[in-house]
């Protein structure tokens, strides 16, 4: 799943579980291991197509954390030096990224943008 | 393997695969399944010992990732409600905590509380 991000903001992948469970432990054996096969898959392909040369892996399993949806899921993100002025400011971009709710819908990438980067980032699977 | 943290931080604790590899996409399918599977036990371990409501996962899979220790590992941190001031503040302080490296010993937990707490979890994996 591509995350919705705004014009000019690194691109990442949220990866989740086909079945929607609110907490991580929630997850069965085999779907623990099929869900970071995936992000290691997906992981492998986002670096590559953004010219990243790290990747962070987050998972905010439940409210404290910083979960706003309550289906497991893991933020795939491509990361490349001074892509932050602090190297963790990623993870305040991102909470507040999911706190946005009132701004323009112009500073959104469209639904074809989004459609034609799936598409390209389709065929590192196929 | 527990974190080693000052005096007053929170507690984590770091999951790490037997076979060190530098990067996620180095470990072989059964031991990304295993790492998250130890990683998922861990959890509940602690967040139950420390009071916790929440897990955050995080990997800092390469150098641009904040990544300090060229061995995969997974931090995984209980979380509660206003244990940061803002959510993600707990990234900072993991990254702020890599990189101190001329502070006092006194501020650091001796060998003997680590030993204490790290007993105290074993108990949940008995």
């Amino acid at each position: 799943m591509l995350k919705k991000t705004k014009k000019q903001q690194l691109n990442y992948v949220l990866v989740c579980p086909l079945r929607p469970v609110e907490r991580f432990r929630d997850l069965h054996p085999n779907e623990v291991a099929d869900l970071f096969l995936a992000a290691q898959r997906v992981g492998t392909a986002v670096e590559k197509h953004f010219q990243g040369t790290s990747l962070t892996f987050s998972v905010q399993d439940g409210p404290e954390a910083g979960q706003t949806v309550k289906h497991v899921h893991i933020h795939v993100l491509p990361r490349k030096a001074g892509d932050f002025r602090r190297n963790d400011s990623i993870y305040d971009e991102l909470q507040k990224h999911d706190k946005e709710k009132e701004d323009s819908p112009a500073l959104w990438r469209s639904e074809e943008e989004m459609a034609a980067e799936a598409a390209a980032l389709r065929g590192y699977f196929q």
